[in-house]
């Protein structure tokens, strides 16, 4: 390939290795990435833990184009990411004041501390949206902060996409044939091996007790 | 926590990170290993690759009790999970013979040189299950290699499960409220200070445009 453009994505959440919530950001962010030429080549799911994030931030935004976090940005006690994240960077966590003008104009006499600190954001951090319904989500650097709500998750990604700079497109076609992996295997590996700039693979499942790849 | 067991997965496989596949697997044994006590606390998403996997594979299993991977031990081209665990572990890959027997066993003569692939293990790698309906996984050290097809990585995981020894059960315990996550951070988090011992976490959600936590 031509022009590759990487990103890896981050996970931040006790409640994914718990097994008690499943995540689907992952997913989500995967498919909306390719469709922009963009290649997911390496995932990871984390805990709510400072050295964790700060760890695997440090670790991962050096090595791809762009990294995506999701999760602990909300106003409780558990959301430590934006603090984790300016550790990260070696940045101060100031109280962004654009979000905070923000979210007093939302929330109104409602506003309180705990709704204030999703505006404490690193120092140097830029809002992907102006707009408190689709969740204050911000980058600083490659990195792109990210809420963990599906639905929070996906408008702010839809608000950033024109940010990102996609490579080359891959096209990928699905073929279903009723038969077994086992049987295809040595023709599909010839197949392979004559076409080395195509990267294929094959997945096998069953329906109504057919073997079928 | 007195003793704590913790475990760390690998999902392999470039259909996870295209987001052409959405994985359920991390979510099964996350929930699975919580059950008998064991803390998934670190999880990865890899491409086929070999590099990938041994650098993955090298890193994690040494900082966790278990580790375990999914995918890319089929019998096609791009399965080549067990050739690269051969290598992270230094030993040969070598043909399983309880693995030929069983598959030759049970293919009969449909038996051919892919399926027979599916015995290829690193020296010293132990089977799972006698059973080639639930899948030839294997364990070597701390390190369990599992199918990436949701329905035989539960069955692999449930024909192993007796090998693991779980440390002290996290009990948890939800709470639904029909009010903002924002108005009950406070107090919220005055009670998780009052008592440090428990993991206290809060996630928003709406239902019928009502905020709930």
């Amino acid at each position: 390939m031509n022009n590759t453009v990487t990103a890896n994505i981050i996970i931040i959440g006790n409640e994914i290795l718990s097994g008690r919530t499943t995540d689907s950001n992952l997913n989500y962010l995967a498919k909306e990435l390719s469709n922009i030429g963009i290649v997911v080549t390496h995932a990871r799911v984390i805990s709510d833990d400072e050295k964790e994030i700060i760890n695997n931030v440090n670790e991962l935004r050096s090595s791809c184009d762009y990294l995506f976090t999701t999760g602990g940005i909300g106003p409780t006690h558990d959301d430590i990411t934006s603090a984790s994240i300016a550790k990260a960077f070696g940045k101060n966590l100031i109280k962004n004041q654009e979000a905070v003008m923000l979210l007093k104009d939302y929330y109104g006499d409602q506003i309180n501390e705990s709704r204030l600190s999703m505006a404490n954001m690193p120092y140097g951090a830029k809002l992907i949206s102006k707009d408190v319904k689709r969740g204050l989500g911000y980058y600083i650097d490659n990195l792109f902060v990210l809420a963990g709500i599906p639905r929070i998750c996906k408008t702010m990604f839809e608000d950033l996409k024109h940010i990102l700079s996609g490579g080359d497109i891959i096209y990928n076609k699905t073929f279903t044939i009723n038969i077994g992996e086992g049987i295809i295997a040595k023709p599909f590996s010839d197949l392979q091996n004559n076409w080395p700039d195509i990267s294929m693979g094959s997945y096998p499942f069953t329906t109504d007790n057919i073997y079928k790849t």
